[in-house]
């Protein structure tokens, strides 16, 4: 039998024992038609115990570290290598589904038990990783950074970020949160980086998608080209005039809707001519509104509240497109007597995922006869932590009809076993 | 002395009698920085018994009808022909301005002042008319039909609307609140027509300009070519699908905002070329809104409410654009994958004022030196419910900084002075 026909009869055997992990987090954190697994709350720490304890009867060794990161490891022949990491996060949005985050240790666990019953001890030490608290935002306030368990293990988070965080709800701080889950926060603040780039020979994570294009595609499996960065206005104003809706000619308003909409529209139209020319981008405008004390069908509208997230793989058309916004602002307002007040752009620079580990994927997929192609994400995740930390990292992802960061997630277990094989092929090298 | 001489003199004699009614109306109809006159509540009472009580030291005639509307009469010189009506009302929106309406009635009466005080006795009979509730809208709700004291005395009230009417802030009926005023809203409803076209030579309204043509062009009067109808989508819709907005391709977006600003603009692009083509049309969006539950940042928009109000004087415009509105809806939203909403397009119908009665305040203008043009009129107006019933209408304007339906009106007295000339000059005839 070659390496690829006993990986993927190893993985498939395995999927009782992931599908039995599912099942189990799905019912002990389900909340309405979904789960909530909250960070640093029983829901999260529920998804933290279990994996614990399945990794405890594989025989792997369980460690955490002080921001409650959980590391399960199989060691490798030689264990003075730098080591494989794989793992995503185990909590989710508030009423979410059960594979964002979560699929990705119970595949790392899947591959382990796969490899501890086939016999099979890879080169390397494998670290299946189960990250705190990447859904931050959805829980803490979406002006909040999240990803905050890959960043305390690779000492890139700032003090203060701890205290400043208050929950949406219950307005505790996230410092008091994890002091209250029995956690040290201001130790874990003073620590050290756990993780190295040194100690490792790469992070791999596998997750579902969050948008339709393996699903649109027909394609089971995707390879992380990057994962896109943001330049976001989160509080964009244009500020006209209210005035007659029926007296008032055309050329004395100052019209902030209509002044918007053009503003929307050459957005639009730049973002066509950045796919146009081969780049890579999305572009919304997730808020606009007039002011509800102030509006009427009969009023001019004098002022406008929107929001723009542009995210590419490429910084230099985050700056393109931010420079257009600008322009288009100060042209529109010029034209159309209106001010827009666009604000900074939040910055968040793309991560690129490693070329080598690209390359390794591809190569894997097609050993193991998966269709799968390159595609970037449009959404965050740990791996980008990784690599802004100097780590390679790779990504695979498994198609998910229906979207994230609500209850109808719907991931197939033939594309997860799939995806699991790719990574067990990864994980083997 | 000529006669445009005699009458510039004379209505410049009156002016100091108009500047006490306006000046005893402001204080005491008073409500913070403007003043409030609701439909029969004690504002709207208090200025209809300032008039009547000058009317009589005028030695004028004066009755009321069932609705409340004033009627101040000047005989003239044969009694047997149709009468002049001039007027306008005398509620406010709450916390208006002092002329919105009232300056129209003040006219009336400065006229007649400055006709008693040099002995001119008119051909015809003068009738100066304060209107009840003009401004009922404002009071009772935005889907309501205001302008009730005129369509009372013209015999086209529905009786339904007047227990349909309900007060925003108490919930009483308007029915009720005539009552309490001491009117009988049954009988109102039951009675005939006060006025008819055939007991009438024209009807004449001096009211303030609402927009800024006046002010920008440095013109004092304006003549009314015709006030505008319109054509209202009150509660529009566009339906599309939430989204991740990092994550979902533009190809399968279903993007409600860019959608509607796209309809906002091609409608924009339509109303230009309108203009051009040398049409009257003002249109405009007042409220714009994603939901404030479900948008954010992070999300494709997946639905927008929003307000379409298209205002013309000629009514193969409003058809024209309530045309396009659906059509260019349609193609939007095939194009872009979301559905639009609009509902029915509320039409009501413009009012051209008499051409014959237009000519002649041009005539006036020129023999009495008033520097005027003609403009139309996009607020609403009594003089169009008179246009509608048969009547023959005429507007003059008089120049208004800062608009109107607000406490900062600001009509200088030697503007008003130069209308009221004007509107001396056509009573005269």
């Amino acid at each position: 039998m070659s390496t690829s026909a006993a990986i993927r009869e190893a993985v498939e055997q395995a999927m009782p024992f992931a599908e039995s992990l599912f099942d189990r987090l799905k019912a002990n954190t389900a909340d309405g038609a979904g789960v909530s697994r909250e960070p640093y709350g029983p829901g999260e720490q529920y998804a933290h115990d279990l994996m614990a304890a399945s990794a405890r009867e594989l025989e792997l060794g369980v460690e955490s570290d002080r921001a409650g990161n959980l590391y399960m490891t199989l060691p490798g022949r030689d264990r003075s290598l730098p080591a494989w990491i794989t793992g995503s996060h185990l909590d989710s949005v508030p009423v979410g589904g059960n594979y964002d985050g979560a699929a990705g240790v119970i595949a790392g666990l899947a591959v382990l038990a796969a490899f501890r019953r086939h016999g099979f001890t890879p080169l390397r030490d494998v670290i299946v990783m189960g990250v705190r608290a990447e859904e931050l935002g959805s829980w803490y306030g979406g002006n909040h950074q999240s990803h905050i368990g890959s960043r305390a293990a690779l000492g890139v988070l700032p003090p203060a970020e701890l205290q400043a965080a208050r929950h949406s709800r219950s307005g505790r701080t996230l410092a008091d949160q994890m002091r209250a889950a029995g956690f040290d926060p201001d130790a874990i603040t003073n620590a050290a980086a756990r993780l190295s780039p040194e100690r490792c020979h790469g992070y791999l994570e596998l997750h579902i998608e969050q948008g339709p294009v393996l699903e649109a595609r027909g394609l089971p499996v995707g390879i992380v080209s990057g994962i896109r960065g943001s330049a976001r206005a989160r509080n964009a104003r244009c500020i006209g005039a209210y005035s007659h809706s029926g007296a008032v000619p055309r050329e004395y308003r100052s019209d902030a809707v209509l002044a918007t909409a053009a503003l929307c529209v050459g957005l639009d139209q730049a973002w066509s001519a950045v796919q146009c020319a081969g780049g890579d981008l999305v572009f919304t405008v997730g808020k606009l509104y007039t002011d509800g004390q102030q509006h009427s069908l009969t009023k001019v509208p004098g002022e406008t509240w929107f929001s723009i997230d542009l995210r590419s793989q490429e910084l230099a058309t985050l700056e393109h497109m931010t420079r257009q916004a600008r322009s288009l602002a100060e042209a529109i307002g010029r034209e159309r007597r209106v001010r827009f007040d666009l604000g900074a752009f939040d910055l968040s620079p793309p991560a690129t995922m490693d070329a080598v580990l690209r390359g390794a994927l591809g190569a894997g997929a097609q050993a193991l006869g998966i269709a799968a192609h390159e595609q970037p994400s449009g959404a965050g995740h740990d791996a980008q932590d990784f690599a802004q930390a100097g780590f390679r990292a790779g990504m695979i992802f498994v198609r998910n009809a229906n979207g994230s960061h609500n209850p109808h997630e719907a991931m197939a277990m033939a594309d997860f076993c799939l995806g699991t094989q790719l990574l067990a092929w990864m994980l083997l090298r």
